[in-house]
């Protein structure tokens, strides 16, 4: 079966572990790839904003691929974010994706340079055509302060550049406008990266989901995929609310963390309470979760049976 | 006299030249910073957005350095930027450049990450304490989609955290707001950004300009420093407005461009026509300025007397 | 049956007919109402974005309120807009409404003023405790300039000040938060303001929705609204998929007219191919939809059995 | 001497007094006006957004201009803003505005219908045709969401809508490019809306300046405007930077008020201080400005001489 056939269903971004001296911790990696295949998630995402993979040079994200890949070893599709502002360093982040054997390849707008739509098109453009792998567009505008507009997605579509969207642009209703312009296009992915509309998503049509909370509860997620896949609104709207209720943790650090930082750290500091990372903290310039809110996450997962 | 007391005046960002390969071309670069010098310019900004920093990996940006500051050999203050994304690789960048013998450093704010006006007061915490050069914080939300608030410029001066700012903000009010509370202070210095009001910036009490239209006419933007920080109004808003005329040339491609690349690009299309550089290409993502706005930009420059 | 008793499901924000010479035509009026009764419709929400509330005065504002509720007299529940950037303002077109017998208000945010959230609370006070009829707060950032956070309803709501909240942000993940956060307060109602996700805000446990192309197919959009709320999923998505396609025609005028303008005049031309309006064109200085959109718009209807 | 020779200096938007009702205070109004005159002012404008135009209904309108334009008798140039939504609205105002006498139009583009750059000049063209008053544009998206570009103005200047522009966008820069666009069409008046950038304005070339502060001290600006006239800078900007000490009382209600609020709060706070306003409160939603910074203003006045 080909990559396109199997890339569907919740593909979690993989959160990043680190020892206490900031070095990946690829121990706690391999336990976390453990903990996703045995929720049985249908794919994995490398190095996207959920790993803090512009935090990691090429070295580390070379670690964070081998670690992984090695530890999937074939059983799910894996593809590889190669987050970078330039079209050549994000070259070199995909070669080196392509020679550790991932299925496809991520790719966002450039960032900083303050590309426009025309410019950013070239960008997927060089990617497709010097790599040869499969292109997952991921629209980010958060971080990269660019959205991808509808008739880019669809050039970049129409031209092949790409095979799936992840789309986290916080536009649900333009990502709803996507999934009816492809729905005689089965075979271009659509995913959503909300992690509190998942259901909805995939029973408008959505291929899957790429939430971050996949990490501290997958099996949930994909109970929830197989529920709205099978067109069982009830149970999936079941899973997802239990799965919002464990989101509410992202709020609990107030203004002193930027929201990315509370997010990612937040699902770090549950992986630790679960067990799977050593540590929990992130990397520069982000703070940790304050104690506080540490203890009650604590207490959170263990309310909602997660620990 | 220690740096900043030199640090004033006009501080060019530098741009970059490339071989037809993309490769930096260093014959270029020693032309540019002659041409620089021979303006009489009062200090150097490598490794700015001018520059295609995020387009230049860690061999490039030394290679930048290397060479520009053999060529410079301590004849005017020399500023490197250190732009990256996450803070560790920024502190890489400031220890070889640090390593080369720049006289201080210019830090963004982090970007892609979200960061908050904190996190970002903690990012220019790091790299004060442990690099040790002097700091100049470079305010450009449109890059990194962040403004440094007034409140986080005090509370990173008061900190002694950085002795300088660049203001590319495009909020000329909230500069002479810094200005006029940083009038008892005038050893902490303030630059604009702006080609455009400069005369009025440096007018009003700030302490220099950065001007990336510098790199095409230095001199125009010597004698409009010297006109201005005699209180010479008049003979100012005269070189002023003939680098308005000059500056024209940055609309000129329309929207096939983004803002950012029809600026630098328009800016080594002239330093192409004046002989200094071999190729007025940008990296990629950037396109090329297209041919017809090649050659208007050659009229342009012969109407204006620089070529 | 109290009015939050009643007060769910397909709301239609009214469109309002003019004449030839710009007055509001009655007539066409009346005929909207009863097309839009005839279709099931559960609730109507006159003066909206929809029907240019804010181009209309206080004497065309009576008239479109006495037409219409003595045309609805009492089969289904009325609530009017009284948008103005003034509280005071607000105040009287508040008490004509109620004056004329409508069962709720909606109120914004005021605008022009830049006010935040404070003051905002404070509007709604106001609104609350000198009119006394049951607020629906409406969220409508892209006109009022200001977004109702999601602790600002909270309040809004924990006070008193309002029993429901039509929210046309755009920002349907904070949207899914609220329907989660209220969950345990049926009597608190959320509608979407969305034409192209209803389904799934009501599978999601949304009250309803108020949407601007139910003036064009209200039936459509009670089917689909049956259908979501005894949970069927599949039904409700074929007719929103179909109401989707319906919808693609404010698209179709391009950059020539603004979004808005662009969206309700093209379901006051879809209204006049149908019958129902005289004319089909705004007031100023909104744009006429483009003759050759028109056309199109003719055979959109016809090809999806609208006319 | 026609209008616009004599349109420009110092235009102050004169603020609104109340009763302790909240009605019209006409005898404190005259006394601002004769203390704007005392003070040398150039013109007035009447009606701005410092004079809380959208919280005054017709009538309320009616009053100022009529109080004001008798206490003027002739003696500077009077324009009127005519501030609403909608076309049709504004030409009420602005029909009212002539036939009690001013001398030009104010015309915001319109606000909460999302109106683009093409349905902004048609606004201005209805208002030029109609009424065949010298009409200024009134550039102020914090207000009204939308920039009139640089390519409208240019626009709206070549086919002779609008004589002259007031810039209260906060893009000096697009001011300053602005002025360099219109340096050979002198009788295009160019007026800033910046209190604290009044001095380089007008040695930009500049006609003049419209600052909300002038209310509290017309003599400095007009000493400043006169200064800055003739070239002398240094005089300017003392006068400029005594008048951003006295601006620093914007600032003091912390977030409790929004920005626009606690602007033209203060400035009614003080003119209660100096004894020319009965009350300082503002119109609903605006909250007073809180005690403690009331009682501050009062130091600061006398601090600055100016009680």
């Amino acid at each position: 079966m080909n990559f396109i056939d199997r890339f569907k269903g919740i593909v979690p971004p993989v959160a990043t572990p680190y020892h206490a001296d900031g070095s990946v911790d690829t121990l706690s990696l391999k336990r976390l790839i453990r903990h996703l295949l045995d929720g049985g998630v249908h794919g994995l995402f490398l190095l996207g904003s959920t790993s803090e993979c512009v935090l990691l040079d090429a070295k580390d994200r070379g670690r964070v691929l081998e670690t992984a890949l090695a530890e999937v070893n074939g059983k799910v599709p894996v593809v590889a974010g190669v987050m970078d502002a330039a079209t050549d360093v994000c070259l070199n982040h995909a070669r080196l994706a392509k020679s550790l054997g991932v299925d496809g390849l991520v790719v966002t707008a450039p960032y900083y340079t303050r590309t426009n739509q025309a410019e950013t098109i070239d960008h997927f453009r060089y990617m497709h055509g010097e790599i040869g792998l499969p292109v997952v567009a991921y629209d980010i505008p958060v971080c990269v302060n660019i959205k991808l507009l509808r008739d880019t997605v669809h050039n970049l579509a129409r031209e092949g550049l790409i095979c799936a969207l992840k789309d986290s642009s916080g536009d649900e209703g333009g990502f709803r406008m996507l999934i009816h312009d492809f729905k005689d296009k089965p075979h271009f992915r659509l995913f959503t990266g909300s992690e509190i509309v998942a259901d909805t998503a995939i029973l408008s049509g959505a291929s899957g989901c790429v939430p971050g909370l996949a990490n501290v509860d997958p099996h949930a997620y994909v109970r929830l995929y197989d529920a709205a896949a099978r067109g069982d609104a009830v149970a999936a709207r079941r899973e997802q609310e239990r799965l919002i209720d464990l989101f509410q943790m992202v709020f609990w650090s107030g203004s002193e963390l930027s929201p990315g930082a509370a997010g990612v750290g937040s699902f770090k500091v549950a992986l630790k309470h679960k067990g799977i990372f050593e540590h929990g903290h992130m990397r520069r310039p982000n703070r940790p979760i304050p104690d506080t809110v540490q203890a009650r996450i604590k207490e959170h997962l263990m309310s909602l049976g997660l620990s």
